[in-house]
C-alpha cells in the first residue's frame, strides 16, 4: 500500500490517507481482509504525527470500510459488509420523481441531443441539424479581428455587461433593424442567449399549463417543445403556399383565447415558405382585431438568394403588439449564442427579471464581438458571402432530388431548408433506418407536427452545414435509397403530388 | 423634400421612398397640409418608373399619412387625423397582463439593475455587487493564450457544442473536483451559463406553486428571488457562527416536506461564515434521513485566504443527494458566464431539457478557453495570485472598519464579502441615503433575508472588486459617515455587540 502525502495541501493530511486508502477499497486495489499497517508504523513511514493516522483510520471506520480487531489490527471488510453497511446507514435513495415539479412536462426528445452528439462524427453526412456551415468563417482573418477586439475593449470583453446587453451590440443591432423598417429604440431591445432563449422566455412569460398558443402547421420543433413543456396547448394553423391559412386563424381566434401567435414568416422551419406581404399585413390586422401578440420569429429572413425581400410583418406594427426574435447563429455562427428579442417596454421589463434569474446577461465577449463586426463593413461583406454560398448548396441538393422523380421538394428563394415528400408507397421508418445505416443523418417530418402524425413520410433537409462534396455523396445516396425502396411496389405518383401541392 | 434612393438594395424603391416619406412626416420635417411633389415630378427627378412612385403614394395613403385632393395633388394630413386615424385603425392596447402567466411572480427587485448601470460610472465606489476585481486578469496573458487558443480549437470555438458543455471543459472540472475529494465521472456534470443557471434550473425542476424550500437566513437575494418567483413558500435556518442551525432545521424537515435546502458553506452569502465539518456531516445525514436533496452552492470556496480547507458536503455524499453548484465567475471572470453543476443521472437527465430548451449550450468559445486554463498550471499559479490579491483588499477594509468602533463586522477567512452591523441609534434609511449621495453603493441587509427585515442595520461589503485607493478612500468615508449619525444620539453599545454575536 503506497500513500503519498502533500504537507502543504489545502486538505488536511488525515484526509489525504482516508481518501487514498478509501479509493483502494473501492477500487479494489486492496482487498477484503487486507489488515492496514500500525498506525505507529504508518506514522513513522511518513513522518507524521501518530494521531494524524488515528484520525485518518477512525474516519475509515465511520464510513464502514474498515475495522479493528484485537489481536489483529485494522482489517478491510468485505464488500459484502461494505454495501449492506451503506444501505444501513441513510442512504435511502431519494424519491426523486416526487420531488419534480409538474409545472414542467418533460417528454424526452433525443433528436436534438444526437445532432450535438454527432457533431464530431466524420464519416456521417448531416443534413440533420438546423446548423450553419463551419467554412463559412475564415478562422485567420476571425483571429484578426479578435486581436483588434482585445486591444479596442480590453478587460470590458472579461467583464460582466448590463442584463439587456451591451450599448454597442443593441445599438448595432438598432441600426440593422432600421435598414430593415423597423425602427425601434435600444431600450426596446433585449440580446439574449441565441433566439432560442427568447423563445423559452416568452413561453415562460405567457403560458401557464392549460393555455392554448397557435403555431404554424408544421413548425419549428423547438418551439412545439417548449410550449408542450410549459403544458400550453397547441392550435395549429396548416401552411399553404404564401404563409398560413387565414381563415383557419381567424376562426381560431374567434372561438379561443390564444396567449400569443407564433410564425416564422420567412423561410420557414421547416417548409421554406415565404409568407406574402398582403397575409403579413392581414396577420397583424386580425391579431390587433382579436388582441393577440405575435411572435415573430426571424432567423433566416437575411439569407434570400433570389427576389425582393418582403417587409416583416414587425416593421408595419405601431403600438408593439409583434415581438421579433432573431439571432446571428445563421448568418455568423451559433458558438457565441448570440440572439435578440424585440418588444414594448411591458413585456422587455419581465424579461429582464426572467433573464436576470436564467443568466444574469448573455457572454460579454461575444456581445463585443458581434458589434464589431455589424457595425463594420465585414457583416454585409460576409452577408453577401455567404448568400452565394448556400445558393449553390441550395441548388446542387435540389438538383439531385430533382432528377430522382420519386422524392419531391420545394425550392426555397433563401433559408437552410428542403422540405421533402417521399412517395407513400415507401415505409417511412424502414427508410429512416436505411439511411442511419449509410451514416445520413436527416429530420423525420412528425418532429414538426404538434398534434399528431401528419409529418409521416416528410424530411427536412439541411444544405447548409456540409460541404458540396458531402452534398453530392449524400443526396445521391439518399434518392437512391428512395429508388430501391419505391422498386417493385405499387407507386400513385398522382396522389403524392396532390399531398405535395396540399402541403408545401 | 430631398430623397435617397439606393437601386441595389433589398428594399423596393418604391417602400425606400415611403419610408423616407413617413419619418419625414412622423419627425415633422414635413408638415401639415405639405404637397408631395406630383408623381411625374418625382418620378423625373429620382430616375424612376413613374408606377414607383404611384406605389410609394398609395402605401401613404393607406397608412392614412398623405391624402389625395384633386385639383391640389398629394397632401399631408394634420398629426390630429394621423392620429385619430391610427386609432381608429386596430391598435387597441394589448392587455398585456392579463397575458402574463400565473405561474411566476415577478417582483420588481432593481438592486442587481442597479450594479449593471453603475458599472461605467468611474466616480462610484462600488462595494454592492458581487463581481470579482477586474484587475485580476492581465490582459497581454489573455490575448497570448486566446491566440493560442484560437490556433489549436480553430473552428470549434465558432460551432456550437453538445448540450451538457464540451468534454474538454467537463474534464477539466472533473480533474479539479478529484483534487477535492469530489469523486465523479464526466457524465455527471453540465456546464451552466454561470451557477445563476443551475439555480434557475434546479428552481424549475424543483418548485411548483405552494412548495416548501429551506435557505439559510440570510443567504443569497438571487436564490431567495428565483424561489419566490417560482411561488415557493422559503423557510428559513437561522446562521449561527458555524453554519446554519441544525436543530431549527431538524424541527423543520420533521413538520413539513420541502422540496431541497440550499445551503452555501463555504464564505457564506452574505454572512462569509464557513460550515463547521462536523455540521456538514451532520446536515448530509439529517438531508438523508428525511429525504430531502441538499443543493450545495459553492461559488466562493476555493478563495481561502487562511487556514485549512474543509472538505465540501458533496465529498461525502455517496449517493448523489448533493446537488453542487459552481462557477469561475469569482476566481477568474465572470463575462463568459461559465458555471458547472454537478447531479445523478435523474437530475442531469432533466435538467439537459430544460437547457436545451433554454439556450441549447452554454457559449463554445468561453468553455475552450477555460478548460485551457484549468488544465495548464494557470489556473493554479491565478488562484494563488487571487488569494493574496484579495487577502489584502480584504485586511484594508477590515482594518479601516475595526478602527471605527461603531461599526462592527466578520473577518472572514475568505470569499468576498464583509458582513457589517450598523449600530442601532443609526437610521437605516437615513445612511443608505447618505453614503448614495457620496457615491458610494452597498448592499443593503434586508434583501438578504427572505422573511421580513430583520436584515435592517446591516450592509454587505464586496472588498473584491474596487482598488485599494477606492478600497481606503471608500470605506473611510462610509466609517466617518457611521459615525457622523451616531453623534449626539442615545447608543447602546452593549445591545449592540449582543446582536452581533447572536447574528453573525
Amino acid at each position: 500500500m503506497q500513500l503519498s502525502i502533500t504537507k502543504n495541501s489545502k486538505t488536511p493530511i488525515y484526509r489525504q490517507i482516508k481518501n487514498q486508502i478509501s479509493k483502494f477499497i473501492y477500487t479494489g486495489i486492496i482487498p477484503e481482509n487486507y489488515i492496514l499497517p500500525s498506525e505507529r508504523k504508518l506514522s513513522d513511514q511518513l513522518n507524521i504525527n501518530r494521531s494524524t493516522v488515528v484520525n485518518a483510520y477512525e474516519e475509515l471506520k465511520a464510513d464502514g470500510l474498515v475495522e479493528s480487531i484485537v489481536g489483529k489490527g485494522t482489517i478491510v471488510l468485505p464488500q459484502q459488509a461494505l454495501s449492506s453497511n451503506q444501505q444501513a446507514s441513510p442512504a435511502l435513495p431519494l424519491p426523486w420523481n416526487q420531488l419534480f415539479s409538474d409545472c414542467i412536462d418533460f417528454k424526452p426528445s433525443n433528436i436534438l441531443e444526437k445532432s450535438f452528439h454527432k457533431l464530431n462524427n466524420k464519416s456521417l453526412i448531416s443534413f440533420a441539424a438546423g446548423f450553419a456551415s463551419p467554412d463559412i468563417v475564415s478562422i485567420p482573418q476571425m483571429q484578426e479581428i479578435i486581436q483588434l477586439l482585445i486591444q479596442k475593449y480590453s478587460k470590458l470583453l472579461f467583464q460582466p455587461c448590463p442584463i439587456v446587453g451591451t450599448p454597442q451590440l443593441q445599438n448595432s443591432i438598432k441600426n440593422l433593424l432600421f435598414s430593415k423598417d423597423i425602427q425601434i429604440s435600444t431600450k426596446q431591445i433585449m440580446i439574449t442567449s441565441g433566439s432560442q432563449q427568447g423563445i423559452d422566455f416568452l413561453s415562460q412569460l405567457f403560458i401557464q399549463p392549460g393555455d392554448l398558443v397557435i403555431v404554424e402547421e408544421p413548425t419549428f420543433m423547438n418551439t412545439i417543445q417548449i410550449c408542450k413543456a410549459r403544458k400550453a396547448k397547441i392550435l395549429s394553423v396548416p401552411m399553404e403556399d404564401d404563409g398560413l391559412n387565414l381563415e383557419i386563424l381567424e376562426t381560431y381566434l374567434k372561438k379561443y383565447s390564444p396567449k400569443f401567435i407564433y410564425t416564422i414568416p420567412d423561410f420557414q422551419n421547416p417548409t421554406g415558405i415565404v409568407m406574402s406581404l398582403e397575409k403579413r399585413k392581414r396577420l397583424l390586422k386580425l391579431a390587433n382585431q382579436y388582441q393577440v401578440p405575435i411572435i415573430e420569429d426571424n432567423p433566416l429572413g437575411e439569407l434570400r438568394f433570389e427576389k425582393e425581400q418582403i417587409p416583416s410583418i414587425k416593421s408595419f406594427d405601431q403600438n408593439n403588439h409583434v415581438i421579433y426574435l432573431s439571432s446571428f447563429s445563421k448568418i455568423l455562427f451559433m458558438g457565441f449564442r448570440i440572439g435578440y428579442l424585440i418588444a414594448g417596454s411591458k413585456v422587455i421589463e419581465k424579461l429582464i427579471m426572467l433573464k436576470k434569474y436564467s443568466d444574469l446577461h448573455t457572454n460579454s465577449f461575444g456581445q463585443y464581438l458581434f458589434s464589431e463586426l455589424l457595425s463594420s463593413s465585414f457583416y454585409q461583406q460576409h452577408l453577401k458571402k455567404a448568400k452565394q454560398f448556400y445558393k449553390i448548396k441550395r441548388d446542387t441538393m435540389y438538383e439531385i432530388i430533382q432528377n430522382n422523380s420519386l422524392l419531391k421538394c420545394n425550392k426555397p428563394d433563401g433559408g437552410f431548408y428542403l422540405w421533402c415528400k417521399l412517395p407513400d408507397s415507401i415505409n417511412y421508418y424502414e427508410f429512416l433506418k436505411k439511411i442511419e445505416n449509410e451514416n445520413i443523418a436527416v429530420l423525420p417530418g412528425d418532429i414538426f407536427f404538434p398534434n399528431g402524425n401528419t409529418g409521416d413520410n416528410f424530411i427536412r433537409l439541411n444544405y447548409a452545414y456540409e460541404d458540396l462534396a458531402k452534398i453530392k455523396v449524400g443526396t445521391e445516396k439518399l434518392t437512391s435509397i428512395v429508388s430501391k425502396l419505391a422498386k417493385n411496389k405499387h407507386i400513385s405518383y398522382e396522389k403524392v403530388e396532390n399531398e405535395i401541392e396540399a402541403l408545401v
